[in-house]
């Protein structure tokens, strides 16, 4: 019947715009929520990501996002890959849409056979990378990025729920392994060796990344923050928190595309979205785009860690010695908890760590971002780069030992002193 | 057709002794490896733990040890429990026999809807507690299980595998929730507050356990060692490796009873069977007993690194720069690598850690063990649990700060010149 199925999912057939349209006019409950008729709606291509066919549908009554897995790499259809990313996408937004409900988009419907997942339209957001880009100033990103993590994690985690719950969960994203692949080799492997996937294009950056990859300090870091990605999962992560993974408007924050969800540790989700803040700022010219910048690191982190904390301590509230099963550090008679600052400590070290590794692999690895873009002349871009490389291999050079955002982060204030 | 089968497993039935006989005879491989016919056979209970019937049944080739789950612990027919823990001793065996072939017994065979588990016969051998309160010295058990741990784990870890099957097995034993679950109460939480399975039988024993319940260094540690056993799943764990789950001779050593298998933090292994030393050593009177323990636990110690040290540097061997994907802490030119030297250091503090946490289960929680037993007088008895208990919280209460086996154990030395 379907040549080109895949042998393991064999009602699988790629979508084209009509059969998204007759596919939804099958389902009730989204026709309901389209509108009209059929023949009112219309429907656009919106892919954006490597990944997957996106598409949106509006009616009379209102808009769908319609997601469909492709068998391949969309942007590389001889990269095979399986079908299950939508799956695992589905699975994330109902595990943490209760959790999340005004910051993401809930899962209105997932097929099985299609791997085709429908959610909420997100009609006048912007992707926030093409937002910052133009050059907005959306104040309330930072922080709800900030409680999306907080919740998203605290919630997910054996701080808050039953073991059995946690490890239920943990044994079905277990199964995503295609894009963890991805993550271990593109994000935290591929840019520390030669290899084929890695690009850059101006010999400048060589003399750079030869000393990350040399450093004895910034491979222990590298290592020792890869072997936590897959030993470490104190939570369910989004997996792939950049800023193309936002989308947004001056009051409304919503995450998308969860495909990469996996337990790990929680500083992998501020780590990534922290490294896509400071690959913007070394590629923003106006004078004061360090300190806004270290503002904005230190806005996220200080709100992340007063929701986290708040959340711990309303889970957990009893300040006793004897105070029953499985609270988690519960404070001292004189408020104090050591256990939950050194915990946050360790999420604070992994979000150093990943944002360094995430801006080494945006500008050496397969998978550049187009912030670099907005800059006019290659020279110039070349120099933005290798001061961003140079920044990252110093905060792993140094990772552990800084203590606060200030001591990690204050360098980017001084890039302004050099001018850009 | 059986009225007493749980729900999800209707052909289970509890085999009698001639119902196990039948069954072997059903199995030719098993037939033929006992021999003659099945008149010939002969059959006896050997049921020792608290949680299932084991038999074991020898004809004139050979011998095979039977064990069936039963709905219920098997020393409390009130307490509920599926019958999936063979499944999970028997995963267990697939998974590491190959890694520890002449350490552990092999599985023979596997019945998913009666949850009987046949593995090899250990005629000669000994249950190691058993042979330790009676005295013998065996200098191959202590090395032997270091060995065991070191292989095992080392085996079923990234460091030595793709994390997809590292994965892939995770998930399977994510599933064992209900042994996890006595582990997590029973270990590692209730002594910590009152609970009723807590019991111990003189009331002298209430001040130092209030000691440990109120000391905010022993809570933080005690917080911080269960958050890492739910977190930190660095390797496939035997989960229950104390002195019972032994048996051996003076040349043979064998880990059996795996049913508690999950992945978990390397140092519960260790901690767990070092901590039964400890218990073995408060019950022996003889004169240089402490320091025959803190031998051992050294000799555990050094064979465990150097076995785990030469596992992870015949994995990963080139002290290169560039040396290629996931090679984890390779060494530097010289020889060094601190991220070895920093993971293996975490072991050891999570052996510290856990040895305590058994210390004080076995003595206040809902298990105890036979070993002091062999003490002749109440009075004696409770001394030495209460220095027991003391030495535990003294190991929790240090937690993180002793760097070696003689700055954790050295105590146990000096208890020799009290005179015990």
């Amino acid at each position: 019947m379907n040549a080109h199925a895949p042998p393991n999912a064999p009602r699988y057939r790629t979508l084209d715009m009509p059969g998204i349209l007759a596919f939804l006019s099958g389902l009730p409950d989204l026709a309901a929520r389209l509108g009209g008729t059929r023949a009112q709606w219309t429907i656009r291509e919106v892919s954006d990501g490597n990944l997957n066919n996106v598409f949106v549908v509006d009616g009379p009554r209102g808009g769908v996002c319609v997601k469909q897995s492709l068998p391949h790499v969309r942007v590389d259809p001889s990269w095979k890959m399986p079908l299950d990313r939508t799956f695992f996408e589905a699975s994330y937004l109902r595990d943490i849409h209760p959790l999340v409900p005004g910051l993401t988009t809930r899962c209105l419907h997932f097929d099985p056979d299609l791997f085709v997942l429908v959610v909420e339209s997100l009609a006048g957001h912007a992707v926030y990378r093409t937002a910052l880009m133009s050059g907005v100033d959306w104040p309330r990103v930072v922080p709800d990025i900030a409680t999306f993590v907080a919740r998203a994690t605290f919630g997910t985690s054996v701080l808050s729920e039953p073991f059995e719950r946690v490890f239920d969960r943990h044994a079905v994203y277990a199964r995503n392994q295609t894009l963890q692949r991805i993550t271990l080799d593109l994000v935290l492997d591929d840019p520390y060796h030669d290899h084929p996937r890695n690009h850059w294009d101006d010999v400048r950056l060589d003399d750079v990344v030869g000393r990350i990859r040399t450093s004895p300090a910034v491979r222990r870091a590298v290592d020792a923050l890869r072997l936590r990605f897959l030993t470490c999962p104190q939570a369910l992560l989004h997996g792939d928190l950049h800023t193309g993974s936002i989308m947004a408007t001056a009051t409304d924050t919503r995450v998308i595309d969860g495909e990469f969800a996996i337990y790990g540790p929680i500083g992998f989700d501020c780590g990534m979205f922290v490294g896509n803040l400071v690959l913007r700022r070394f590629a923003d010219f106006s004078p004061d785009a360090g300190r806004r910048c270290v503002a904005e690191i230190a806005r996220f982190w200080d709100t992340f860690v007063a929701e986290f904390t708040r959340l711990w301590a309303a889970a957990h509230p009893t300040p006793s010695a004897t105070s029953g099963p499985c609270a988690f550090f519960v404070p001292d008679a004189d408020g104090a908890s050591p256990g939950r600052t050194a915990f946050v400590r360790a999420v604070f070290d992994d979000m150093v760590g990943y944002c360094a590794m995430e801006i080494i692999r945006r500008i050496i690895g397969y998978a550049h971002t187009a912030d670099f873009d907005v800059i006019p002349t290659h020279d110039a871009r070349t120099e933005r780069r290798r001061a961003a490389l140079s920044f990252a291999c110093g905060l792993l050079d140094a990772h552990g030992t800084q203590g606060d955002v200030e001591a990690a982060f204050g360098a980017l204030v001084r890039e302004d002193v050099k001018g850009f």
